[in-house]
């Protein structure tokens, strides 16, 4: 994955109605009307955010009969995954420094004053 | 973490400048000066990307005598990459389509043409 492919996953996933897109689209294909339904938003718009989709590459779009689905494409999101992957060490060290001080208020507790 | 803020992280980290600064941040603190270096890019440039991070809670930034220095803080990502796990199901799925198409054909090989 090129930087510009990742600069657009992670802008397409910047939005609150296109991240539920993608988890209505772990349930299976579904067309516009389908994927409109849960929104207070036109199709046109919902359109709008599943061709932001595609061309991040999160989705591919494919007719059946007469009903163009949009499928949910997983693959860039390991992708994103595996960037923040990098990122692990620096959180579990500020855990492991918070569970240092647990440890340490256990073993020396603050002296509480019991007036 | 509201959806605002996944929104505002996965927004900041559509910019591979930002990527970059995050990733040379993970080898200490570093002020504007220090960050600027390896791109070609004015330091006010800079200061709007470490910004977009501090707003995005990705960085804190600290005094160190008169240094203004940022501080990579890694929680945020850890929040953004928790959503995406949820999707790690999906990508598992294809690779095992995957693996079970190129058994059928190890199993099957496609019949050749010898002439």
């Amino acid at each position: 994955m090129t930087p510009d492919q990742l600069d657009s996953v992670f802008s397409a996933l910047a939005d609150p109605t296109r991240r539920a897109i993608l988890a209505r689209l772990t349930e299976g294909d579904a067309n516009v009307a389908e994927l409109a339904a849960p929104f207070s938003m036109s199709q046109p718009a919902i359109s709008r955010h599943l061709k932001v989709l595609e061309q991040a590459g999160l989705i591919s779009r494919h007719r059946r009969a007469t009903a163009r689905l949009s499928h949910l494409e997983a693959d860039p999101l390991r992708e994103a995954t595996d960037w923040l992957a990098k990122y692990q060490a620096y959180w579990d060290e500020s855990y492991e420094r918070l569970d240092q001080l647990l440890a340490k208020l256990e073993s020396h507790p603050p002296s509480t004053d019991n007036n």
